[in-house]
C-alpha cells in the first residue's frame, strides 16, 4: 500500500469528521488494549477467541465451550449476549475473558440499541465486545455516521472493543477506511468477519488491516479459520487474535495427533 | 393436528409458566391487531410488508423502497432499525406503516437489549416490530425464558408486534410451542422466517401456525416468497401478511404482464 495514499485517506476522513463538528479525542487508556505483543509472549491458544454464535446453541454447549476454554487457556469465549451470564458464572476468576457480540451480525441497528446492548452485556459480565460496524454507512462513505456509532459503543465499554468490518462486503479502499475510522474512534481491535456474511478472513486483508492500524491496535482474523496452518498464516500476516469455532482443532494441529 | 394434543400443549406450557411464577395477563387492547380480516376486505398489496433487510442497503434504496410502497399501497416497508428515520420521513401521514426488526436475525441477544432496540425504533417512528424469538430457549423448552422475552418487548411496543419463530430450525412440535408462547405473551402476529436462516415459509407450516393461533392473531409468511402463486398459496393456507422483497413481482403477477 502506498504510504502517501494512506496518509491522504486519514487526512480526508479527519476533515470529513471535522466538517460534521466531530472532534477526535481518543478516550484515555482505551484503544490500545489490542497492541501487538512480541510473539514469544504468547502461546497459540492465547490468540484464540473460542467461538459459538449459532442461534440454536444450547446451554450445555455453552458450558462445554467454557470448560474447553479453561482447559486450553484460550483468550476468551465468544458467545451471544443471551449466554453471557452462563459464561461468566463458569469463567469468573479465570484468565479466560467473556466476549460477546453487539449489533450482530448485520450491524444495521441504531447506535442507541448497540450502546444498550453493549452496556447490558458488560453488566452481565462481558469484558470484550465485538461490535459490527454500520456497513451501509461505510459503503456510502458516511464517515460521521460510522465513527459516531463506534465511538458511542467505545464510551459504553470499559473493556476491550473490537470492530467487525465484514470485509466480504467491502472493497480494499473501504477496508482501509473502516480501519481508520475504528482506530480513530478508539477501538482496541479491528476484525474481519462475522462468520454469517460473505467470505471470511484472508491473508491479504489481514496484511492490509495491520498496515493501516499499526502496532498499537489489534487485528482479529475470523471467518473460515479451521486449522493450524490457516491460523498461523493469519498470525504471520499480522493478526494477533483469531476468532474460531475450531480452536481445539487448531491447537491439536500444533501439538500433533500423537498428543491426543 | 389433533385438537386434544394442542389443548394439552397449551395446558402444559401454561403450567410450566405458572410454576415459574408467571401470571398470564394479555395486555389490554393488544395482541389482536393481527386478527384475520375477511378476504374481501383486502387487496393483495395490503398483505405485503415490502422488505429490504440487507446490511449493505443504501439510503437511496430505502427511499426507492418507500416510494414503491406508497405507489403500490403495501401494508408496510420492513427495514433495518438504522433506516427507520428515513422511512418515517417518507411515509408519515400515509397508510403505509414503518416496520422494523429487533434481535435480528439471531434472536440471541438479551431481553433488555431487545426492549431498548424496540423502544428506540418506536421513538424513531416504527409502528410494527418484527422480533426474533429466543431460538435456543425454545429448542431447550425453556418456556419461561421465551415467554418473558416476548412479553417484555410486547410491553415496550404500542403498535403491532410480530414474533419470528425461524421455523427452519424447529420441529413441528416446537413451531406449535412457539405459537402458543407468542400468543400468550400478546403478540399480534407469528411469523415464519428471517430470510437469513435455513429455509423459509412453507404451506404446511403456515397451515399449522394458523391452526394454533386461531383467527384473532395474525400469521406472517416470510422467506423465499418471490411470486404471485407462492404468495396466494400462503394466503390460502392462512397467512394474512406476506414478508417479501419481491412485492412488486408478486403484484405484477396478479395484474398480468400486459399492465407493465
Amino acid at each position: 500500500m502506498d504510504h502517501n495514499w494512506l496518509e491522504k485517506q486519514k487526512e480526508e476522513i479527519g476533515l470529513a469528521l471535522a466538517n460534521q463538528g466531530i472532534r477526535l479525542v481518543v478516550p484515555v487508556g482505551k484503544g490500545k488494549r489490542g497492541a501487538t505483543p512480541t510473539p514469544e509472549d504468547k502461546s497459540l491458544a492465547s490468540y484464540i477467541d473460542h467461538t459459538l454464535l449459532k442461534p440454536t446453541a444450547a446451554q450445555t454447549q455453552i458450558t462445554a465451550l467454557c470448560e474447553e476454554a479453561l482447559r486450553y487457556q484460550f483468550a476468551s469465549v465468544c458467545v451471544n449476549p443471551v449466554h453471557v451470564p452462563t459464561a461468566r458464572s463458569i469463567l469468573q476468576g479465570s484468565d479466560v475473558a467473556v466476549c460477546t457480540v453487539v449489533g450482530f451480525p448485520l450491524g444495521a441497528t441504531s447506535t442507541l440499541a448497540k450502546v444498550c446492548e453493549a452496556r447490558d452485556a458488560v453488566a452481565a459480565g462481558a469484558f470484550e465486545i465485538d461490535m459490527v460496524i454500520n456497513i451501509g454507512g461505510l459503503l456510502e462513505a458516511n464517515y460521521a455516521r460510522v465513527y459516531s456509532d463506534i465511538r458511542a459503543v467505545r464510551d459504553a465499554v470499559p473493556g476491550v472493543l473490537k470492530v467487525i468490518l465484514e470485509t466480504g462486503y467491502l472493497s480494499k479502499e473501504q477496508i482501509v477506511q473502516g480501519c481508520i475510522l475504528a482506530k480513530m474512534a478508539g477501538a482496541d481491535f479491528v476484525k474481519t468477519s462475522t462468520g454469517f456474511g460473505p467470505g471470511g478472513a484472508t491473508v491479504e486483508d489481514i496484511t492490509l488491516m495491520r498496515e493501516v492500524v499499526g502496532s498499537d491496535c489489534g487485528v482479529k482474523a475470523s471467518g473460515g479459520i479451521r486449522d493450524y496452518a490457516t491460523a498461523m498464516a493469519m498470525i504471520k500476516a499480522g493478526a494477533n487474535r483469531i476468532g474460531a469455532s475450531a480452536g481445539i482443532a487448531i491447537i491439536e494441529g500444533l501439538r500433533g495427533d500423537a498428543d491426543y
